[in-house]
């Protein structure tokens, strides 16, 4: 017997990617993928790579949703996430939302960042941050999952458990990051198109990304501090398609040493399937994590400048949405969690 | 009347980037042109782009160059570079050296960075560190010429007038650099073939890169401290050809604002023809700036961090090696400083 | 004194190579740059490679233009250039046009490809073909250019002197092409995002392109023959930014040798500035001519099937648009032929 | 209960390649896996995708692979697999190909192509051409397996049926293809770094390549003649890590038409899970191949030269070398055909 899932807005990179990866699954199943602009198309025919897939999109209808399945993933912009969520809950559908509009705990961050006031502070407290290294308990019983973000995946997976263990402080971090272009969605824009963006390499938003607050609310939590953080966060775009780095420097606190780095992140993922640590010195590439659910973390720590020098490369597309989202699906419905994603 | 030079190791991507820039230089002719692997070979068969041209590689011999030539220029590994120097100095030729023999001052941050004593020491006193937006007076009368590396001219030429101005501390400066594959220089080696490179991102040597002294010893120059600063450069390989981003932190210091950040910038850059400083908030694009000796550079300030944030972008090959070299020439000579850049 | 030019339409990629190529000419000044979407914005803020320039777009007028200028490049959608293109040669300016619309003598194969019937049909004899290796007596007194599109200059350039020369047949011509992104002009389109144009390889309109009938025409007035020829030309898009590879397979004629082909070339090219021919039994590679204006021609023959196979290359942008606009504006005028392109 | 394989000469892409596929696959178990250079390292040091695999590197021996494994994968250099092939079947193991070793049936093509006698010609009648979707019932009793090499994959494929129906003649054939950089295999060579091959696309080995005499003969056997034929096959380099786009010309037979093209298609494909035919007049994309063990097939019809043209892609280490060659073991073994590969 296999869980029944929704795709609601499926037509973007992070919905693709979600349709090849819940093909592989074998306790899954895609009942419903909805396309407002490609509505009674076959999913082959926007993504050929799924010829002799019998999908079509349907308009997204909350009520066939409800009829037909246990789960539905969001793949919507922020805002419009929010007006699925609601009508789904009620109608006992779980829901995992891989849009930005549940990450954000503070409402008023929400409005400073997002310029809005949040659609729905009510459902805040029913939503679990879907980072199954961290909050795995909390996910088992959710039924509102807020998917992280990739730039957050990718920068709070390695910080948080030397944040955690006090090895350096929440001050003065610097989080650098690279993406790829699908990051930016499919988005059909000047800044996007191949000769833009091909033999390109730029920063953008060097402070103020709405990747920031979420960084800064779940850094803040690893360490246990209960006041805000500011840290500086810069994404830089670069010509791949798939992939993000992070570059994350932390002040070292006394007592932290290369072997207390590694012995915090075996504590922290030494059990983990999805989260690869390094031998000690080296540092990460994307190359190796692409089309896969894993993140790979390198540490470094650099004596002149008692700097915590962190890699760490993750699949933007994968684990830094739709196979995280998976994997949240997984554990939520008591499936084995790599189900889908090896 | 033209100035006779000698190109000494053209065979890698720098020897190539010269010999493109000086076909367009009306005052300026290549004379000789070195490669031991090459010699004999027309120089249209190495870079069939050369088609048309007469020239061809000879093994380096200092006599030839020093009868025929008034200048010449060593793309060479270093170490290599000093062995070709001093005769040629003082055979009177004047040296434009793109290794990093010359840069350091120090010998003793030379023996800890490149792991042998310096083989000229004598010859550092000489050595003018050849970037004319700051030492463009030390140039005109300089017989030998230190052109800087890549990575240090891309964050050197941002940092320097904010530094000079006192608007930004030297504590707790950050430098994260994203380089193309040509900054390998034309490596045959593993890590550099296609499938490896392209489609990854990935940082290397995230302390203690080569680069490293040079960009503190400038940075702490340009500040007037008479002391070693020590600050965090981590170089990144992306899949481009040409190119390099360095996003720079800064703290900012008490009175600092985005308006003497402008004025510091107009002082030090606003009658330089190759630095281009962008509207205040943008930031750079290294795609504006291949295949040209200029840098471009953005500046921002994130006030909840205190951090002054700059991006620059240049062509590592032409204003981060060749172009630089040439601009160097041009202004050894009296030419006009453009010639052959523009 | 210098020519005063226009560049009407110059928000586009032949628009901005156009203003590249002429910021380096001697003897050709822009005096107006237009376009409908940018005007009254500084050139450098559309296109900040070119900061430091004065250069103001203005909305297309051709009474400014008129009183000016000496000559227009028209770098507009077919259709449109026509409409700029009659009052402008009334009004005594010399009109270099990149469009489509003169290129086709036949206004029956226009109305065929183009779907509409020819806005100006009185003009077509008036118009030149824009290929100065082979019009170049033409060009000198024309007062209208038909500049070639990019895949024809591809394969024209290789085939004409071989089929002049009767060493290969006019019957069985294949020729397959490979352009880079630019080629597609700066659309902003799903199929041209960077993520769907990188790691992708794909033919396109495999037959009935639009720039069939014009390689069909001008490879039948070299063969010298005065009925239509057939041939197949299927282009493809790859991922790069500029460049155009052709590979033209021919059935050789009776008595072909690679000595005739070679002495056809040299014949046809061997004075050329622009037109390299490798030595027999290489293949040409579109990187060595990125950034010029050369098109770099190989020939082989493969005696199992009688074949000539011709590799021919050229920057799109460049000796497939602006480059070769330029070069005929220097014949023109009277200018030295290389002037802006060296 | 699982086939034991093991992987000989695993260090490069298509040994990666295998072991990927080999990681997903339930019924197969990898127990060897060799390679010269990197002999008693973990495959995870020199491949870290496959971090967490417990494999090691091993020198290469007959006699482990003979008391361990069911079948052997031969991922060499042609004429070193052959060294192994041997004794492998004397000692009852099962081979499968990847090198061009066995592909020839006629050894003094063999001789022409590769330059030397072939070293074990009484192998070539026991071999079988690993084409399922052309040799399926021959697979099933092999012993040793010939993978097709990935340029005749992808032309073979879309070509086979219109040949075999009498659509299109074996006369005046024309393929050009284009080949991601993996297809040269992890070469550490000049032409093949990054800053060579990015933004540069070229033909090379224009005739005489030695995927060619492959091709030919099964392009004859699908016909059903008994004499030889001969084709023009063109390949090129284009900057992509995977895929193969081969573009087809061939002259329709008298009656052919598009329903009649169709109609053969589906008859020899119609079943198979690994070939899709697109609608008719489509172009196929490496894009939705890439990663995928599909061949993707495109069809149009030119009435102006009366030609078929044919696109057809593939990623060439899936369906082009390492997914093919499972595909054949899952056949051998009596497992399910798609196992490890969807």
């Amino acid at each position: 017997m296999s869980i029944k899932v929704a795709v609601v807005g499926a037509a973007g990179y992070s919905g693709e990617e979600l349709l090849r990866l819940l093909a592989r699954h074998n306790e899954a199943e895609v009942k419903v993928i909805t396309s407002r602009k490609y509505a009674g198309q076959p999913v082959s025919d926007v993504f050929p790579r799924f010829w002799g897939s019998d999908l079509k999109f349907t308009a997204p209808d909350v009520k066939t949703i409800a009829a037909e399945c246990d789960a539905a993933f969001l793949a919507l912009p922020h805002g419009l996430a929010t007006e699925y969520a609601v009508p789904l809950l009620k109608a006992g559908v779980k829901v995992i939302d891989i849009s930005a509009d549940f990450r954000l705990r503070s409402t008023s961050k929400y409005q400073e960042y997002y310029g809005e006031a949040h659609p729905a502070p009510e459902l805040l407290k029913l939503a679990v941050y879907g980072m199954p290294e961290r909050y795995r308990e909390q996910i088992k019983n959710a039924d509102l999952i807020a998917c992280p973000g990739c730039y957050p995946t990718s920068s709070i997976l390695p910080a948080a458990p030397l944040l955690k263990g006090g090895l350096v402080s929440t001050e003065g971090i610097v989080v650098a990051s690279m993406s790829g272009v699908t990051g930016a969605g499919r988005k059909v824009d000047l800044p996007y198109i191949f000769p833009e963006c091909n033999e390109s390499v730029k920063a953008y938003k060097p402070y103020g990304h709405r990747h920031l607050p979420e960084i800064e609310q779940e850094m803040a939590a690893a360490a246990g501090v209960d006041h805000e953080i500011a840290i500086n966060f810069i994404p830089h775009l670069v010509p791949v398609n798939r992939g993000i780095n992070s570059t994350i420097l932390m002040n070292a606190a006394a007592g932290c040493s290369m072997e207390k780095i590694a012995s915090a992140y075996e504590k922290a993922y030494g059990k983990e399937k999805f989260v690869r640590i390094l031998p000690a010195g080296k540092c990460s590439d994307t190359k190796y994590v692409t089309m896969s659910n894993c993140c790979e973390i390198g540490y470094n720590y650099d004596p002149r400048t008692n700097k915590v020098i962190l890699t760490s490369v993750i699949d933007n597309l994968t684990k830094g949405a739709s196979g995280q989202a998976l994997q949240c699906l997984n554990i939520m419905f008591g499936l084995e969690e790599t189900s889908g994603l090896l």
